[in-house]
């Protein structure tokens, strides 16, 4: 955790976005920063004769080929690199488990922060297996964490409000945390980000974003989460539905966030944006991450350029948003944990495709004949 | 390469199995060893409670618990590690490349076993990437490489005959090749083997065992190999099917091996044979591997316990082979490359798998509540 530790001390307070403009949203006060497609035609031509000539038959290495010349275009260059690998995971907690939508009581969500500062978890296992910093930040848990060096301590709120009663969250809170996800990635120091989440009952956050940001039936968006079964999947899927329409008028992305969202949600909308501003690679894990992009992604769909899509869910849900997104994730292992673990299991497919890149021969180089 | 030479400096000789058989087949020379199912009551309860018992909820590392738990049981331990991977890629000519079914002129196997050499293919970036020893053998290549203290010296002649004419090769040769496979596994020093194979002219081989062994029509088992138009696939299966009607009397496994089979697909027999009665972990690769595995499983078909698919090949027999093994692939990257780089690329899924339940917390250790 020293690199934890090191990475805390460097936020002492917020930093302010150089590049940015304000989103055409209910709330002004936003600022979103620019993000710009990395469509290059020249760079994309120069990027595949690259791949074409590595001793290989065409399109043989198949989606890392694709990926690395994601990245390629991403970073800008024929030779891509990943440098110093961060995952940032928040954590919070949602009023909506009050209607009881969640297999697990809402103490789960600190006890489990404190597994993740104990090293205990999926993700801290993960992480550490494939080189990534791990940094878990608090957004908005229930509970009191005291002085914690390997915490980073961004509480918005102790947890959200109950969405099927009022909003989540006001909107300087949502300002707040999206501004707070911005200067996170502002001081990482590498360029490739994942994100990861821990909130009991974000799944029902998520499935409430999904419907309102891409229209699909509630009943389609709603899954079992960490465990529910068939009746608690219908309770919770009425839960949703009842909330959207006490919250009809709701129509803006941003206004969406605060009504359905969560502190760590909006907290990664935040995160995302202004990864992609810095040309940052972003993996993106499960459903609840997804359903951040949604948000961020209808603010700048330019960032959909930027991402790598880690692995697609068994939450049921998740397929229909990757979809939504035309996303086609490079992991299908039937996880369905968060904590950005799809996220940190993919890494080495990302340091595949550019290590191929850099390392391979060329036809050329190693006198290989071609295609007869 | 420093390991690749200490490895080879091993091999003195050949080395006899300790523990084998006879297979009940047309050639009674060949021996085979003896493999157990992994099948274990009391064990499989055991990890699973071992699993169940991490702070997540129960079966959300989806298809990484099934892994762990099949690495369990064919290490006999609730507490699974993998050490010294290796992957051995067999390298061979056949003679099939004179009836024109490849993209590529049959120089280019020499060509590419000199670029492993070199270091320079894709294998060699993957491999290195997640840390797993590369041995190289000339199982039968049609090139006279000289004295190479990097490449393995397992030559059973300069490449195969041309099985659209006659057998592939003798009884005698196919049980060398065989024999050779095991002698190299028995020198390996770790816990997991992973293989891969370099042949111009070997998707034709994997195709006509395929539909020897399964009896799947030839058109289904032909792919484009490394490139060819649909014309050249045409082409290729009609090759195939007259081959099947002159070789119709053939259909014991090791004379369907001897007669469509090519030097490095009988030394991956072996090798995953022998391997298997080692109780080691098999990393099944692409098309031609598992054309290799389908005749290992014929003979014993408990074999399968120990392997792990790693990767769908886009070859488009590839598919319909693992369903007939009942096998599903960790990744589905679109590659179609072979020389074992789908097994290089999901080697860190199968450390994932075993670090997971090695060092994550227990809901107990961690005290994290349960499901409510």
């Amino acid at each position: 955790m020293q690199m934890l530790k090191a990475y805390t001390s460097r936020f002492s307070g917020l930093q302010q976005p150089s590049d940015s403009n304000t989103a055409n949203t209910a709330d002004r006060k936003i600022m979103i920063p620019a993000i710009s497609s990395t469509q290059n035609a020249t760079l994309s031509q120069a990027l595949d004769a690259c791949i074409n000539n590595k001793t290989k038959p065409p399109g043989s290495l198949g989606r890392l080929e694709s990926l690395g010349k994601q990245i390629g275009l991403i970073q800008q260059s024929t030779q891509p690199a990943l440098s110093q690998p961060s995952i940032l995971v928040f954590a919070a907690d949602h009023g909506i488990c009050a209607e009881n939508i969640s297999a697990y009581p809402q103490s789960v969500t600190w006890q489990m922060v404190e597994n993740f500062l104990a090293e205990g978890a999926a993700i801290n296992v993960f992480a550490r297996q494939n080189g990534i910093a791990l940094h878990i930040v608090d957004a908005g848990v229930k509970h009191e964490f005291g002085e914690r060096t390997q915490l980073i301590n961004r509480k918005v709120a102790m947890g959200s409000h109950n969405f099927a009663q009022e909003a989540a969250m006001s909107s300087e809170q949502c300002r707040l945390a999206i501004q707070h996800g911005k200067s996170l990635v502002v001081a990482l120091p590498g360029n490739v980000v994942g994100f990861g989440e821990m909130g009991i009952g974000n799944t029902t956050v998520a499935a409430a974003l999904m419907h309102k940001l891409t229209g699909i039936p509630v009943a389609e968006c709603v899954g079992a989460g960490t465990g529910l079964s068939a009746e608690g999947v219908l309770h919770k899927q009425q839960v949703i539905e009842k909330a959207v329409s006490l919250h009809a008028d709701v129509t803006q992305p941003l206004d969406i966030l605060a009504t359905f969202g969560g502190f760590e949600v909006a907290m990664m909308v935040g995160a995302m944006l202004e990864a992609a501003a810095r040309r940052m690679v972003l993996l993106i894990d499960g459903f609840i991450v997804t359903s951040a992009l949604l948000v961020a992604a209808k603010l700048q769909p330019a960032i959909l350029d930027y991402c790598v899509f880690a692995h697609r869910s068994d939450e049921s849900g998740h397929a229909k948003m990757l979809d939504a997104l035309d996303a086609r994730p490079l992991l299908q292992l039937d996880l369905r944990l968060g904590e950005g673990t799809g996220g940190a299991l993919a890494y080495p497919l990302l340091q595949a495709a550019v290590n191929f890149m850099w390392q391979m021969a060329t036809f050329e180089s190693a006198n290989v004949a071609g295609k007869s």
